[in-house]
């Protein structure tokens, strides 16, 4: 078993990776929850797999859980779905001496954490990540919220879990298409800040299904440069946003898309269209772009449909990163190496990002 | 001017309070939004009134606000409306680099400032408040929300505001019915903390409306109490929950009634049923129910029409200060002092909080 201290400002919390992991719920669980009440969240694939053994875990250990499902899938992110967890939690009788444990993917972390962020005010949560994506990405940071018409997590909070449990066993039954779109923000890992990161992953890829402790270590490593990352700046002022690397364009896929897309594909196409942008400016060495490509082609992502890149643009100037109404982008130096003009963001001309997303959209 | 500063663990923020005191709202937008985008949100009664010129001083400081009103009225304090201005405000081009100013009563503060909590994650927010209630009160200790079916307030978040303007002259458009309403949370503030201060409402309560002065002095004394609380325990562990003194029957009498009914008038009626229950138990001193009566009766206040005790009781248990589902009461020992058994709230059993609600509801 490994553990990864997330250091914040309100004191930090543990990211527990392993084979089993899961057995360390309950006494989290027991101590996040003075009354016992424990509302579970989870989505309609994983709930009949997972959730009746995590509510049993939770009785054995004297604590009083309901669970609370929700359609699985991207689209289920938004406001409505949010509001009927949260009135199915307070039906259930959740008080503030209640906590919540998301069961899931990164829509259950993001959307039951937001329920936790927002319910009486804040209730504790626990991530119990059944995702590569939750795992690598989305239970790590604190950012929980959900999807509006006008973007992608637009609505939401900072709000830390008590601990992340991240057991490798539940990864078992996630579909293969799902496991690897997980990988690409292991991958955007490697190529903000560690190519040895980046290429354990291109070169491993292969094995992971079977070799649990790759994985494991696939996925500590992965957590131990976010939770690197978020330590130094927790609400996004500067440092963070180096993991926005291909998001700007990934989001724009999305949300154009109608968030029907996978979210590792378009992050993959938009590392890609990101890192084309930096060799036209002469920020990026020429080659990185071929480079995560390859990595990337490795995964098998699901094709991303081609799309216009002038629709794309409006998406990108309400990307959280734009300052005064304009788009940003994170630019790598090298693989393992942000780019810093300043800021680890930066604007770039029209015609460059329109030039890009033509080559790579085609 | 007056100028309160409220400690908090992030830094705090001042409340201003006096005749004129909007004069320095674009100074402290300034300081938020580094854009220059502010997005102002008020509800359809104030925003004719002082929409504009505050739109107009915030241009002429080189600032670009945009105006957002809802319907006026406490069933506009919903997951709803919510949604609506956040979907306004973005779309108005407000970016995580500008900020919010709430301009309004209770309603407007709590809804705004969920806005801004939640809108891209988090934006400063600014309050300019209209009301005796959101001056005295709502605008001060970082609560913001929304009411749900279940209950009043049961979702929301805490988000400290950059800075309060509390401009006594906005308080002279206001109804009688409203300014009256809004000074029970001063008395509340007198019953916890400070006799002193109950008893200089009780006596200037005639002179009020008029004498600016004297208005601006019972403002900023409430303000200091509830800052002196708010300070020692920003996220309500403890200490603070003094503040919800009246507010267990009080928020109960009102979700009973769809939250139609004014706020004071429900807090004033709760404060003298807990100072009954509390003189029942032996823990209040014979007398304070009857003192607390003597002070809100010359508020005359929006009478309370009659309810069933009975069925009050099951909306004291979803009250953020209940454990277990159990419900919890803060009780006076003395007008000024709040008894502590332990801790700031306690268990009553049922037959008490019936009786004390028979003799006050009939």
């Amino acid at each position: 078993m490994r553990r990864i201290e997330v250091g914040t400002g309100s004191g930090g919390y543990p990211v527990c990776v392993g084979h089993g992991a899961s057995s360390l719920l309950p006494d989290f669980a027991q101590g996040a929850a003075a009354s016992g009440r424990v509302a579970v969240v989870s989505d309609s694939n994983v709930a009949p797999i997972h959730g009746a053994s995590i509510a049993r875990a939770l009785e054995s250990a004297g604590l009083n859980p309901s669970v609370h499902t929700f359609p699985a899938g991207e689209p289920s992110k938004n406001r409505q779905v949010w509001s009927e967890l949260s009135d199915e939690v307070l039906a259930a009788g959740l008080g503030r001496d209640g906590c919540i444990v998301t069961v899931g993917g990164g829509v259950t972390t993001d959307l039951g954490g937001f329920v936790a962020a927002t319910f009486m005010r804040g209730v504790p949560v626990i991530h119990v990540p059944t995702s590569t994506l939750a795992m690598l990405d989305a239970s790590v940071g604190g950012k929980v919220g959900v999807d509006v018409p006008g973007g992608k997590n637009l609505v939401g909070a900072f709000h830390a879990p008590v601990a992340v449990v991240a057991d490798i066993a539940h990864l078992e039954t996630l579909p293969t298409v799902d496991f690897s779109d997980g990988l690409v923000e292991g991958v955007k890992h490697g190529a903000i800040r560690s190519g040895e990161h980046l290429n354990a992953i291109r070169d491993s890829i292969g094995e992971l299904r079977r070799d649990h402790a790759e994985l494991s270590a696939i996925v500590a490593a992965s957590v131990g440069i976010k939770a690197s990352v978020v330590a130094e700046d927790e609400f996004e002022g500067g440092l963070r946003q180096i993991l926005n690397f291909g998001h700007t364009v990934g989001h724009a896929l999305e949300a154009a898309a109608g968030f029907g897309m996978p979210h590792g594909a378009a992050v993959a196409l938009g590392m890609q269209a990101e890192a084309r942008i930096g060799e036209i400016l002469g920020v990026t060495r020429v080659g990185v772009r071929d480079e995560l490509a390859d990595a990337l082609a490795r995964l098998r992502l699901t094709p991303i449909p081609a799309a216009k890149p002038e629709a794309l643009l409006p998406y990108m100037t309400v990307d959280k990163k734009a300052v005064g109404g304009r788009a940003r982008f994170v630019l790598l130096e090298e693989i393992g190496r942000v780019a810093n003009d300043g800021g680890w963001s930066r604007e770039v001309p029209r015609e460059v990002v329109i030039e890009a997303l033509q080559r790579e959209l085609k």
